[in-house]
């Protein structure tokens, strides 16, 4: 590798000359020396060691970001954000985990992270429990939890940006109601995160304020373990059958997320039933391809990016000051309307989309 | 930070034990001493410093994975794996760069790869020219590229691994044929990568053997700067109008990914035409998501899993020996049938899926 002392030697500089060069500090060097030493870092290809650096500030310039997966587009998506944000803003660079919301898979990246000098973490991953968290802040690192809420322990030392989950799904909710459906359902993995309760808390909240509270209910995925690539759309696909079965099934569903809401319509399509003819449907999050889907695909955005750049500069401002207060910051959902959601079916009338006329519990 | 030495304090042990218990000499070790090292390493937390483990090898336990961007799930699945074979065959992790297929941002994370001490790089990014990789080797980087086939030189030092695109666009092509098929369609990005011209050799030269090469086009997406998240999509949806418009369109159409499916089959959708009935398409890659695409699309897996277990382990073999021959692996792609091919209806025909009568080619 090339050192500061080969660019120094072929400048026929001192080291100190090229440090300052490095370091931004030129206004009291002479410009034939400035020039000489820009010459030689580029005809040496020399990239000042980050290693070195990361011994001397105890930290490397590195943010270790730990999703469930990046094959769910909802955190490929992010990674993307995060990267950018890091890298453009910061120079940072960003070390990647998948850790399939495997606690015991978060504590061994933590571990590893650790050991390559990597002190900032942003951590979309866990479930309800944070105590794996607070051994790793007790050993340095600086974390940034995405969309797990706090919990208001002023103690606490993990910064939380989420969006506004109960306000996600009260959006849908009046999306819904706006379109006459008055029978609707909330439809949800079973395994518990801290963002899927609050939507679960503000769908119901809403369905109660609409004067629907006995017409909402929130349909459980059957328990899987581990959370595979596919799990999200597996399991919005298998629900799909139990709605259609269902004697006086809802009109209006909202998936937790966009990958469930999915999975949802192509179950909806093979029980032979039409979105949004028969049913509506609305999902979470605005991924890429939901605007790609048959039909486009009504949904509720989560500002990913706004988010990933708000971790990123929280982060590495931990970093400089590990004792900063704990900060929690709630970014704005919006719904993005497309063509999942239409106006239900009406029992027994004259409309022609009803094509199964049905009971209503209206 | 915790210390080896402060390990062997704990334990009331010499340092050469403590780091006889880590590096897994432990057969000339008492059995009490082997215990006391392991418990003051569980209490104080220790983990050995990768860093200085760095400094001594030379290079970071560390692969830098290059992608054009993790929000194409084609990326997002590879990253998964690369990251799952790194860790868990290996011991290493995985720094993600987003470079957008942009040459300047793929340099500029070669030099902060080398800076971080990361000598081992998976690139599945640049178009057709090496010369920046070259510069990277020289440097010291081991470089496995993805699905960019070889150029037979024998001096280079960079180790190929890619799906057998020309196979994979024989499958489908021969796939529609025997569906029926004779008018054909190759829709793919202007945009030149290797693999993407490996997939049109394939495709014309199916065609011809099936006596179709006056019956095979290869259409063009219009010129777009930069590789936006959603710009494969966009370019499917878009040539899907101009498909629609032709006087005597296509039948069957192979996209060039996924992604563009997708894109595709919406904008077929939009145009008021069936998927299957008007028009056939396959895709290629088989992401989760295709499963739960309405019609569910028939796509060409591409073995990504294998690739990536192949490409870690083959950049890791290359950091030990960097002099090694350079290596070019294809692997087997696959079709997956789905739903998103019929037989083309027939003109002027009484077949009732024919909506629209047309001219026929054949």
């Amino acid at each position: 590798m090339t050192t500061i002392q080969d660019v120094a030697a072929l400048a026929g500089v001192s080291v100190s000359s090229v440090s300052n060069v490095l370091n931004g500090r030129t206004d009291r060097l002479r410009r034939d020396t400035l020039q000489r030493v820009q010459d030689a870092i580029r005809e040496l290809n020399y990239r000042p060691n980050l290693v070195a650096r990361q011994l001397k500030t105890g930290y490397a310039p590195l943010i270790g970001l730990l999703v469930p997966s990046t094959a769910n587009p909802m955190f490929g998506e992010l990674a993307v954000h995060v990267e950018a944000a890091a890298r453009d803003a910061h120079g940072f660079r960003v070390l990647l985990g998948n850790t399939h919301r495997d606690r015991e898979q978060e504590s061994r990246t933590f571990d590893d992270l650790i050991s390559l000098g990597v002190r900032g973490v942003i951590l979309a991953s866990s479930r309800t429990d944070e105590d794996h968290l607070d051994a790793a802040i007790a050993r340095g690192l600086a974390v940034v939890s995405y969309d797990r809420g706090g919990d208001g322990d002023t103690r606490s030392r993990i910064d939380h940006v989420s969006p506004d989950n109960m306000l996600a799904s009260r959006l849908a909710v009046q999306h819904l109601v706006a379109h006459g459906h008055r029978r609707l359902a909330l439809v949800t993995p079973d395994v518990k995160t801290v963002s899927r309760t609050l939507k679960r808390q503000g769908f119901l909240q809403a369905a109660r304020e609409a004067g629907l509270a006995d017409h909402a209910q929130v349909l459980e995925g059957a328990t899987r373990t581990g959370y595979g690539d596919s799990n999200l759309a597996d399991e919005g696909y298998a629900m799909a059958g139990r709605i259609a079965a269902m004697p006086s099934r809802p009109t209006g569903i909202i998936a937790i997320n966009d990958m469930m809401a999915l999975g949802l319509m192509a179950g909806l399509h093979r029980a032979g039933l039409s979105v949004p003819g028969d049913v509506s449907v609305i999902g979470m999050d605005n991924l890429v391809m939901t605007a790609y889907a048959n039909p486009p695909l009504t949904t509720v955005e989560m500002p990913s990016a706004d988010m990933a750049r708000a971790m990123v500069a929280m982060v590495i401002e931990r970093l400089a000051q590990p004792a900063l207060p704990a900060r929690e910051v709630l970014f704005q959902p919006r719904l993005v309307e497309r063509q999942s959601v239409a106006p239900p079916p009406a029992p027994a009338s004259p409309r022609p989309r009803a094509r199964v006329p049905r009971k209503t519990s209206a």
